[in-house]
């Protein structure tokens, strides 16, 4: 059995998410020979650290009766550099402007060797080469499955599953978000606003929906795609974006008369391209899917297109990216 | 560089798609460190043989102009018995009632210690365990993401990217033929006849169609599913199974006024029941993919349901399968 020393840097529902499983899954972790011990964890408010193992069901009560687990007012980036583990799980909300305390803590992490996985978009979206350099040089992992479309496994997919294959684009629903209001607006033959009023009551839209109907979401995920699958440098800045706020139902119903359906597509070509904007999906085609679900299409030059669905968000979907790239570092160690 | 000595046994749409493949990547699998030297071809009317490593172009043409790659009188058994290679690409035709050539060759391969990489349902669907085991006793590889949905990559998903979760069901369409010929029923409003004759012309479906629209085909590959991914011990005999012989045009038009579709669903539940039968599908659902696509929708206690789509048949997208099961087992070696 290998015991692992692992903090959660952020502790909001995705940090609380990775606990759940943690503690779900602690048998079938033991079974293939990996033990996580979480040392430390982190939120807004401060700390809670034990070199011998926190007890995560204790964490998880804790936070839920008093809003935060803190007990020593240190910072993700005080226990990265101060506390001795091996792995730090950043989960930390996403900054796209600056990178937040998640490009520091990654920064920190990767220089003192320690393995990062992370559901942060923010530092991959600014610096993804830089992190990655680091982490070579370093020769630790840096692993982010998380960061696009919860738990549909796009980029382990690409990466592993379809080794042999050159992908030429990538195009897919990255924005659950988006999705949901298209697909209601057309059900409910409602306006935008309606159901963008229905999506913030139901806790799917952020009140101030602005990074999600714009687009600038779904731009930040094909930013990491195109850096982490394609090797480019890319930006949020380099995505000729437009969001759905123009969509009417009208728009809608005219589609579906010709067979088809309007998704917000966001797209990634070998060619240096990088799109987001609505564009028609014909109904049957494999990305025409409906509500919350994102979707990723990829085209390779053996496989043809394929196509992978899952739920692009949710605390434990989310985890379940997590999960599975932990495992992919250590299984084999 | 390492280099695989290797047989091509079965030289059909497959087995020539993977020369071909072969040939487009040679540069690619160089750069990953991994030369594969093809030691012999065979097919049905006997082999060619090149210790030194075949010239596949001129297999190929071969091939193509005599209708046969035959030099000697050697079989697929004879060539893994006697030559000596690495790595056997089985990719007959697929025998499910006795298992036919492709069993005897992967026995045989397996027990003198050769990797095998295969196409072959046959075998997988009668003798799964026995085959297994064969290849942990003799410490070698026994690889087979082409037997199920060809290109579409559902084995090597659900073994390796969702590692952590516990799967609870697959289910989906994994025969191209019942779903080209469901989809251009309703497309126009014809019968299931009409369309079956398009389909033979087409070539999409065989002269005896009974194999793909009777359900077997599926069946056989949710049991290869039951075996690989559930550690079950299923044979076709064990799934419940009805064919798409009986759907009608009004049928079809009935369950798309309720936002419905038909499909020709195989499902496997970790309970152990097998079922393969036309059932409604939700338009919009990621299982309600049209033409001869194949989808495969994954039941998990963390991910929730993932879902993959891809060609399922094709002979360079399946030798796409065939390539990433080979990269996987000489990478990291």
């Amino acid at each position: 059995m290998k015991t692992i020393k692992a903090s959660i840097i952020g502790f909001g529902s995705i940090g609380q998410g990775v606990a759940r499983v943690l503690l779900m899954k602690k048998e079938y972790l033991n079974n293939i020979g990996i033990d996580i011990k979480i040392v430390a964890i982190t939120d807004s408010k401060g700390a809670v650290v034990d070199e011998n193992g926190l007890d995560l069901e204790k964490c998880l009560t804790t936070k839920s009766d008093k809003g935060t687990i803190a007990e020593k007012k240190m910072t993700g980036y005080d226990v990265i550099t101060q506390i001795d583990h091996d792995l730090v799980i950043e989960v930390t909300p996403t900054d796209i402007i600056t990178g937040g305390a998640g490009l520091i803590n990654m920064e920190a992490a990767l220089k003192k060797k320690m393995n990062v996985v992370t559901s942060n978009k923010g530092p991959l979206t600014l610096k993804f080469k830089y992190l990655e350099k680091l982490a070579a040089d370093n020769n630790c992992y840096f692993k982010y499955e998380a960061t696009v479309g919860g738990a549909m496994p796009v980029i382990n997919l690409m990466k592993d599953v379809m080794a042999g294959n050159d992908i030429e684009s990538v195009r897919g629903i990255f924005n659950g978000t988006c999705n949901y209001i298209l697909t209601r607006m057309y059900e409910e033959k409602s306006t935008y606003s309606e159901i963008l009023t229905e999506a913030v009551d139901l806790g799917i839209a952020e009140t101030d929906p602005t990074y999600d109907v714009e687009g600038i979401d779904t731009a930040a995920k094909i930013v990491i795609l195109a850096n982490a699958i394609f090797g480019m440098d890319k930006t949020v800045n380099d995505v000729d974006r437009t969001g759905i706020t123009n969509i009417t139902y009208e728009a809608l119903e005219m589609s579906v008369k010709s067979g088809k359906t309007i998704k917000l597509i966001g797209e990634v070509h070998k060619n240096g391209r990088l799109t987001v904007s609505p564009r028609l999906v014909p109904i049957g085609h494999p990305l025409s899917v409906s509500g919350t679900l994102n979707v990723a299409a990829v085209q390779t030059d053996l496989a043809g297109e394929i196509t992978v669905t899952g739920k692009g968000a949710g605390s434990v979907e989310t985890a379940s990216a997590i999960i599975s790239d932990i495992i992919s570092i250590y299984k084999n160690e």
